[in-house]
């Protein structure tokens, strides 16, 4: 398994092989030898393609509601030849490497506070590779671990690359081009999105690296540029700059679009202060590699009309994701996808154009591109499909967190949306900046840290939105989430005692209206 | 203002000047000098005894709202000389400086873990005194903010000790004798508590120290014996452990009573995990100072039913606290109080036996000794004395949390609680051990990382209790509780869509019910 993780080094390149199918229909990779035949397809009642959060989650619950269930599961290597195991972008290229590097970084600040609390440290540098090497132990021992759940619970494994034979069957191919057949009565299309390269800049696939890359680099991917202006982007320009790397996000629009812009312009606010530069309306028009082997980046600034330059040691693209969905052959099981996301379009039901295939997680169209929506559509859907609930997954209210150096955390409407949806009249925005505790013995600036909540005007206030800035800000915003789902309100917010001392209190006093036009700023204790 | 802060080193005792009263009745630090009269009693709408939190926000608001106030503050001194300024218990002597300590033994442990990450730093002995007098400062920062706040509200604020003359007169002894009487229309009393001493033992009040004192020791208290089973004691002896000191906790009976049970038996397992030791069923007997100053303390024990004797730099008393009611003269004005806590009897109201007289806080009868409650309980009282609201304090449903070394956040019904009201066949908890991300590359064991939903068993499953044991407990449990304000049920919590990585997403993921006698061990992404 472990083998199979780590790149070729050079490209890959899928080969399928000419038909001859059956005979060498072999599984590959599958934990349930004794299912296995030498020739003719295997029926499934529930196939899942894509071994993801969604997909994982799916096939699991409808296994122990007693479906026979497969999962067929392939990496693509990236361009640059990385590749990993069973789990899908969250364990190996999303979340969890993301957070156990942000939390490198924290740590990073951490050692900075320490002097003040008592701890003379003396300031050492970051070392990459010993991080790298931990993580990406975790990460195997999180591949592992689906690995042995989808056999604890006999679902049955095949590590091919899946494609649409009809609308009831998907043939699979192996690394070694083996042909399997599988055929189910419903089958799951979970097979998430990969990171989008800008291919018409010339040396952008040649030189550039993307997330997918960036969490298997066993060094120091050294003074980094980042195109995109995605969480993604920030996420990871944040952690290299708290790494103590030079860091540079080239953004050609707005960052964070569809989050709360007020939050948006503190978060990035907040990562210049920590170090992070910023080069606005830029878009990059090439990438060159220099003799000396560093990358040399042109661009073009509207500000002074003017091409500018600059050298890295590597170029990451964080400018958006698409959709596994072009390998898939899904004319030929006639689902349908969105001309615009090329994602597969579902109803509320996930139930795609054809009525027994099923499309969950980021290659949905419309779908928050989150593992816990994942996850708990993929349940419900096994639910509904073994009879066992009739539960739709509900995709309002989902809370979310930017894992930027500060923190920032989300549930419901931002602001802009409140307005659009409510009118400005109809809405009332409470806000404060306020200081950690934790950051005065630090001397630390606590300038962005903010909470906005976002309410219907009229008594007694529902909240639509919750919008928190600083440290543990995912800590903080779950459990809100779950008011917010209770349909709490503004005057059951106020009536909550807090929890002293913390920032998440800092919620229930809340009491400065931005209509009133009084100084947000929380003084004292 | 600071210099009155630090203790004049030996013991200080409070001197009643004889009478000679209205002659010398001026105020002493009053920030109202216009208001001032060198005879005679001044006047007020309302008088609150006692600057804590409870008596600061119930006299801000108050003046806030149109009224004439007064706040009357004294700090008597320790038995071991300590002062300290304006804000009362929280601010100098309890929530502050002990989070505050907290986070530089939590700093401690990130120190550890930050090689893992990949910074290789040379561990260091923790430096105690400039960790205190960084801590000391911003004490001292926020006792000159409360004085600054009243001068902002304009509420009279008088340095003297109160004690009732009549229902309505109170009588003020400055640090110098100086006598000032003041009337009002409504008294808040709310004078809070302090540290007891176990006087009945030998040496306890010459040789050891409380609270109190830990929190403005300029040295380090080196080998520290902690006597006492309560919060304060668990949380001083966690942070003292963490900063590196020998530290052992003598407990007489149960750690954290009233708090759930099963919680308390995780929070102590982890401190004895990292080193802290426990004496259980232990009491002491004496403390002496051996010539080398060291401090020998004989104890009790059981379970050889013989005598022990261990020697320790410093002995903490945290057996309790008690009510500061004793120099009230509280019968002069006909003000009742339970004659086994000696703390005020109140209603619903915040009313005692006197109709204009109230209590808030720590000092009143049946009321959680904590900050946010006294805050908000006096916040309404001054509404409802200003006419501004008819709604009364809610003390159902306080969230809290304690913050030892590994912090335990709950609000609503321990399991034992839960049980004895509902009956054990009525209720269901939900329960799982769940590995934070972040222990993972830190090999960190997170045996006690445990978390518990105590719920109705009849559908839709109230939530009756949440109990988190964990990172960042505090920030995890201020939501929930607004959740669980809102009524929130077991059906709403699953439905509530978890935010991936955190430790806060596992609440929304408790399958596992106790009854069922599944293994509550959460495994995998």
């Amino acid at each position: 398994m472990a083998a199979a993780l780590r790149g070729a080094g050079g490209r890959f390149r899928w080969r399928i092989r000419a038909a001859a199918a059956a005979a060498a229909a072999a599984a590959v990779g599958g934990v349930r030898g004794a299912t296995r035949r030498a020739a003719g397809r295997q029926n499934y009642d529930l196939l899942v393609i894509g071994g993801g959060s969604g997909g994982l989650a799916c096939a699991k619950e409808a296994a122990q509601l007693g479906k026979k269930v497969a999962v067929v599961d392939y990496v693509e290597p990236s361009p640059r030849g990385t590749r990993w195991g069973l789990g899908g972008t969250c364990v190996n290229v999303g979340c969890i490497p993301k957070k156990l590097m942000h939390q490198a970084a924290l740590l990073g600040g951490m050692v900075q506070d320490a002097p003040h609390y008592g701890w003379a440290l003396q300031p050492v540098p970051h070392d990459w590779a010993t991080m790298a090497e931990a993580v990406q132990n975790h990460v195997k021992s999180l591949n592992w671990g689906h690995r042995v759940q989808l056999q604890d619970r006999k679902v049955t494994y095949f590590n091919i690359k899946a494609s649409f034979v009809d609308a009831h069957t998907v043939c699979g191919v192996s690394k070694g081009g083996k042909e399997t057949l599988l055929s189910a009565e419903h089958i799951i299309i979970a097979t998430g999105g990969r990171p989008r390269y800008p291919t018409h800049i010339e040396g952008a696939l040649e030189y550039g690296i993307t997330s997918d890359d960036l969490f298997w680099l066993k060094e120091s991917p050294g003074k980094t540029l980042v195109v995109g202006a995605s969480y993604v982007a920030l996420e990871c320009a944040g952690f290299l700059t708290g790494l103590g790397l030079d860091t540079t996000v080239m953004i050609r629009s707005i960052p964070l679009r569809g989050f709360d812009q007020q939050m948006s312009s503190l978060v990035t606010e907040y990562m210049a202060s920590q170090g992070t530069r910023f080069l606005r309306g830029c878009t990059p028009s090439r990438v060159q590699r220099l003799p000396d082997g560093q990358l040399q980046v042109t661009w073009e600034d509207p500000s002074s009309g003017k091409e500018d330059t600059g050298t890295f040691n590597t170029v990451l693209w964080a400018i958006g994701r698409i959709p596994e969905t072009r390998s898939l052959n899904l004319e030929k099981a006639g689902v349908h996808t969105s001309p615009t996301s090329q994602k597969i379009l579902v109803d509320a039901l996930e139930t795609t154009s054809v009525p027994h295939i099923y499309a969950i997680g980021d290659v949905a169209e419309g779908r928050p591109e989150l593992t816990p929506t994942a996850i708990m559509a993929g349940k419900l859907l096994a639910q509904r499909l073994c009879g066992q609930s009739s539960d739709v997954m509900d995709y309002e209210n989902v809370p979310t967190t930017v894992f930027t150096p500060l923190e920032y955390g989300c549930v419901g409407l931002s602001e802009e949306e409140a307005v659009a949806r409510h009118g400005e009249e109809h809405v009332e925005v409470y806000h404060a900046y306020y200081k950690p505790l934790e950051f005065t013995v630090a001397e630390r600036d606590a300038s962005q840290c903010y909470i906005k909540m976002v309410c219907l005007r009229k008594p007694p206030q529902l909240v639509l939105g919750l919008h928190f800035l600083g440290p543990n800000a995912g800590e903080v915003t779950q459990g809100f989430a779950l008011g917010i789902k209770c349909g709490a309100s503004y005057a059951q917010v106020m009536r909550t005692v807090g929890i002293h001392p913390t920032c998440a209190e800092e919620v229930a006093k809340l009491r400065i209206s931005k209509r009133s036009g009084l100084d947000p700023t929380v003084t004292g204790c």
